[in-house]
């Protein structure tokens, strides 16, 4: 086991914290957030002292039709310019492109664009393509981090080969996923002190994007970044595919740099969050996702579940264990 | 730090699982269960394979009015045995007593009880109370555990002097308890530590009872576990007083025994736990026991501010940490 590095009364200055709201919460609510919305998120964000804010997907109009979406499945540079202006800010402006629903053309040079970061998503099997795109972004002058997907469900070897292959790559960040919420702490420090070990060798550092299926989102990014691991996902109340994420308000908690203001957080749930949930958008942890997450599935089923407003959850545990 | 003990594909026998969700969670319905309610639950426990089911308090009908509360907050021994029977199965039978409201005339000898275990409650100015108590029940023939409650707000001295004269007593288990769901896992598992150690000294397992306030109550349940805590103090959709506790199903999730089937816990929350949130009995994580979590505070001020559907946060997080 690494050692614990920093304690609970000082600070690690590399720790930094990536608000996925609009982008892990748009898969909730299919990217239909209200422009006040976005735009107090983003104020929030700022008021906060979090690092950086992901805005939604650099979807490729070509894959999805911006018919069926909120804006923020494109990000287009205009609409994130509508909120942030030229963001004289100290938060960093985020997108993410997923490997084979990307038009790398949509990607102008950093020169011309307000976005700071790209975050490529993968699965294991898309690592080539996946270089391909971090090594575009990485010259036309954006920060690139890597999120590997689904690897409760990998294979280890392959696992150490693609992280072998992102630690020779540009990308300045590789994260640990735990896509299905399935993963136990001890589980996550293990995989973390692998993702470090690379992360050492080829001076890099590794994010932490965590899923609340089993309660254990919080708990597992800051056991993992105890150990090292310093860009911690966090979306405002949780909000997020199925179960959720880590939420905002807890790591900011956690957290001692005196950067970080929690206060603006929860007057932002205060206004947005409460409303939203009333409206009937629906996510977080719930009985149906500890299923799936027990089982180290999906929680696509325990999506529907839910939009079914199923509550039979011995049958539902009975269809999710199927052995046949 | 600990070596872990047992792995994740094993388990340990030293393991017992404890159910508190008529205890713990009738501070949140004042213990008025159905009866269908509790014999149902008995049921499930007895089915899943959980090692103690927690009926409620023994409380002094002295210190509480007897018409005031459903018939858990006393645990009359006719009342348990209308529900078990003689109890003729492999589950056993846990009260709780507090110290300064529990009358020792009321505890007839083990013979004369179908009760197994009581758990006395005490804080830690109330030791030797609470070690009266405890060998008032050790005499009687009880298993006996103690719970020393509120600790993260004692000092570490009088913790380590109050381990040490309870590790002198008759008690079998010492519980940790996180009674305000304000310690991270970090800090848990240093404590777990101490306790632990107090453990092997004189010869008794030790139990943790965490709560939820910061969705840590799982997390720290496994993770002080898996350093060889052995007593596991769980609720059923985590019921109990305010954010409530380690649930059940996440537990059992956890544990490789094949004695638990926790197939058995979802069938019961179908049937009675989705009724009984529907008729508006709420307990679990919620901003404002976030925020008095992180304050390391009584979650009163947050239980009270759910019972007004107050949903303004940041008014709230001012109050609570007002220094003047």
């Amino acid at each position: 086991m690494l050692e614990q590095k920093g304690d609970l009364t000082s600070f690690r200055p590399d720790i930094k914290v990536v608000d996925c709201t609009l982008r892990d919460g748009g898969l909730v609510n299919n990217f239909e957030f209200s422009d006040d919305f976005v735009r107090d998120l983003y104020k929030a964000n700022v008021a906060a002292g979090i690092d950086y804010m992901e805005f939604g997907y650099k979807a490729s109009k070509e894959v999805f039709d911006p018919k069926d979406f909120g804006k923020w499945k494109f990000c287009n540079e205009e609409d994130i310019r509508a909120v942030v202006g030229e963001n004289n800010t100290d938060l960093k402006i985020a997108v993410m492109a997923d490997v084979g629903r990307t038009d790398l053309n949509d990607i102008p040079p950093k020169s011309e664009s307000v976005v700071d970061l790209i975050r490529v998503a993968t699965y294991i099997y898309q690592i080539p393509a996946a270089i391909e795109m971090i090594e575009d972004f990485a010259k036309k002058g954006y920060e690139v981090t890597v999120n590997i997907m689904a690897i409760s469900t990998a294979s280890e070897t392959e696992l150490d080969l693609a992280l072998e292959l992102l630690g020779k790559s540009s990308a300045n960040v590789i994260y640990l996923v735990d896509s299905y919420g399935s993963l136990f702490p001890e589980q996550m420090c293990r995989l973390a002190e692998k993702y470090l070990a690379v992360g050492e060798k080829y001076n890099k550092a590794i994010g932490i994007h965590a899923h609340n299926n089993q309660q254990l989102a919080f708990a597992n990014t800051i056991q993992t970044a105890s150990i090292g691991i310093s860009y911690l996902d966090a979306t405002v109340n949780g909000m997020g595919r199925g179960a959720g994420n880590c939420c905002t308000e807890l790591l900011l908690g956690f957290l001692r740099n005196p950067k970080y203001k929690i206060a603006n957080i929860f007057k932002f749930i205060e206004k947005h969050m409460v409303p939203l949930k009333k409206s009937g958008v629906t996510w977080g942890s719930d009985i149906q996702y500890i299923i799936t997450g027990q089982a180290n599935q999906h929680p696509r089923a325990a999506i529907a579940f839910t939009a079914e407003k199923r509550t039979d959850y011995s049958k539902f545990y009975t269809e999710v264990t199927a052995y046949e």
